[in-house]
């Protein structure tokens, strides 16, 4: 099945060299193709360490391993296998995560503990070992590669390679934060997954870079979806090598340690919004703001429903300003409401205000909106403070070709 | 646009009167058509009624006061109006119903209180107070109606008449239990509730009519779900006339309660699955076994996951065996599971086994189940004894164009 590029597509950036970093990609050859699918990150020696990781509840080995591994704070490498996810496999996934972990410990002198690895693709298939192994010894024998490399490389049928890069000054030194991503596709059958990490060669303590990925993660990539569906395998890490050689940050008091966090989010923002321009059939960016809720996580709760639901999807994919939809996604959210206190807005025009359709409403400056690619959605719920926004595609045809259309 | 009717439909049965139940149709014309929109069920004096309603926080005025009539258990006539929902419409939707319940109660000598109304179609625009009324005076002068134009007239976009009927011995006395049903649809834009009317003669109290009602709605109506989008408007109400002539049942160790409940439980069953069958864009029927959950909630819960993920639903729809999607809905639903005690068959053939993909695994049975139009799936979640079926259909191309590739 050919996949055209998405029409949401952005270019990929600039990315500077980040000092502490080396990538490197090679060919592991997990699917019967010839396109590298082994990404290979050296970091610096005490380089901190942060990640976020999915809730699903049969998440990949690759997660919990991860999961461990951020609380001791520190990495040397990280290995992405692209082509097999390597989750619900039971002891031989385990087996093939911890030779990948021994290879390349062996090869750095550091522990195992210090190598992240990250697997994306078909599920229940363990990763072939030999296939790893020597992948491994491919990418640690390799020349170092580009930023756009590495981005192509840990993807899988996303469409464009992602990257996302933002600077802020810590003191005198300005430190860089370069980014890359991949997902969230499902974009072939059995693919699922959000992979993102983000180098920096700021000098972090990991407690308080895993404070700002976490707080970042929370308004950024915690809210955007495409389908509703979650991987067993969704990562999110963060490298801090250190090597600008400012004051290492350890809290938000430290000097420069807003600017950092700004452009971590930035970053992450940046990021996340690639994912959904990726999105499975998307041919529309959708960005809800819900406004007037309880509190902000009930905002964001209720702006979930509303990006999660198939008819308001269906309904801006058809160019349709059916804030009837809204309504009935709002109140299923499960969230508090009141019908009558509810406004409703595309594009920045009211079409219902205080539980009530307006009655001079113009839909012709809507419908002139929604034709376009980028569509906002303001819901305001009249009851408190609270607010979110989140990011979601529309609902076309194209979803139900990529993922009905195709035998695995 | 043409709606075909959907390859799953099944024929309309043959209904027996109900003593104390008179139907009658009329032409309110609510919106631009020529068919009859508004129907009228007279019940005889001393009806018990039940009912259960949407949890959709933005529900109609109609679901507002039907859930305080409920609480009164009696009922004289009903009012159903097709092709308005007349939710999110305020007081004036108000005042809609308000005059439909006082002009029957003047035909018929009663209290509004005891005229239920229910209304399905578009959201928004409030219900027109002069067609409505000339709707019901229309309706009350007409001769009586069959039970399939009843299911025919509280339709809206739905594709085939949908009824259910059966009978149950208490003491020597038969009862007969019919039941019409239209959704859950949203087959055109902006149509999107679930209407169910049972109506019985049997004699029943009240307050255990509603236990009846509402332990059947648990394992029925929900457990079905098209498109995971919950409705400002559904409802289902039981109406009894009491006109068998058995001794009132107020409890189940009363003579006949178990028949009558298995009864009324089986046409709820037989109604919930029309819905499903009527699903929009459906070409498959999907029931979803759920069992080893930690208790009978949590299955359906993790069972509904299964069901609404749209992922899940295209892979049926492809004819994929797709276990890993399976997984990644169990996931998902956060309740408890444990990847490694995780068992998935589909058409009782096991693909997985207590979290491993089996080794002798053979796909073409499989796939020659999931060619058929019954496609059944169980998931054994292996940590302890809660069970539940859930039923869908697949997501396909039918949906995206019912509900993007037209414009309201």
């Amino acid at each position: 099945m050919d996949i055209e590029t998405s029409p949401l597509a952005r270019p990929f950036p600039d990315m500077p060299p980040i000092a502490g970093v080396t990538l490197r990609i090679a060919k592991a050859r997990y699917k019967n193709w010839d396109r590298c699918d082994l990404t290979y990150a050296e970091l610096a020696e005490g380089t901190a360490l942060a990640g976020v990781f999915t809730r699903n509840l049969c998440c990949s080995t690759e997660v919990e391993m991860g999961r461990e591994q951020v609380k001791l704070g520190r990495a040397r490498a990280l290995v992405v296998n692209a082509g097999n996810s390597n989750a619900f496999t039971g002891y031989r996934g385990r087996e093939a995560v911890e030779q990948i972990m021994a290879q390349v410990a062996a090869h750095l002198d550091c522990q195992p503990s210090d190598v992240l690895v990250s697997s994306t693709g078909v599920i229940g298939v363990p990763l072939p070992k030999d296939k790893a192994r020597d992948g491994v010894a491919a990418a640690l024998a390799a020349g170092p590669c580009s930023w756009e490399d590495a981005a192509n490389t840990i993807g899988t049928t996303d469409t464009f390679a992602k990257g996302a890069t933002a600077s802020a000054m810590i003191g005198d030194t300005r430190v860089t934060l370069n980014g890359i991503i991949k997902g969230s596709g499902m974009i072939a059958p059995d693919m699922a997954t959000m992979l993102g990490y983000i180098f920096t060669d700021a000098a972090v303590e990991p407690a308080f870079l895993q404070k700002c990925l976490s707080a970042a993660n929370e308004q950024t990539y915690s809210c955007i979806t495409v389908d509703s569906d979650t991987s067993t395998s969704d990562t999110v890490l963060a490298f801090a090598t250190g090597k600008a050689g400012n004051a290492p940050m350890s809290g938000f008091d430290d000097p420069g340690a807003d600017a950092f966090m700004a452009a971590l989010h930035d970053v992450c923002r940046q990021l996340a919004h690639l994912v959904v321009r990726d999105g499975e059939g998307a041919s529309k960016f959708i960005a809800i703001s819900v406004t007037g809720a309880v509190d902000d996580a009930s905002a964001r709760r209720i702006g979930l429903a509303i990006a999660n639901s198939p008819l308001v999807k269906t309904a801006i994919a058809g160019g349709d300003a059916n804030w009837g939809r809204v309504v009935m996604a709002v109140g299923k959210a499960g969230e508090p409401a009141d019908r009558d206190k509810l406004s409703i807005a595309f594009g920045g025009i009211w079409a219902a205000r205080n539980g009530l359709p307006l009655p001079d409403y113009d839909e012709t400056p809507v419908a002139r909106h929604l034709a376009g690619q980028d569509v906002d959605i303001t819901v305001d719920i009249g009851l408190g403070e609270g607010k979110a926004t989140v990011w979601t595609c529309d609902l076309t045809h194209g979803y139900i070709s990529i993922n009905a259309d195709y035998r695995s």
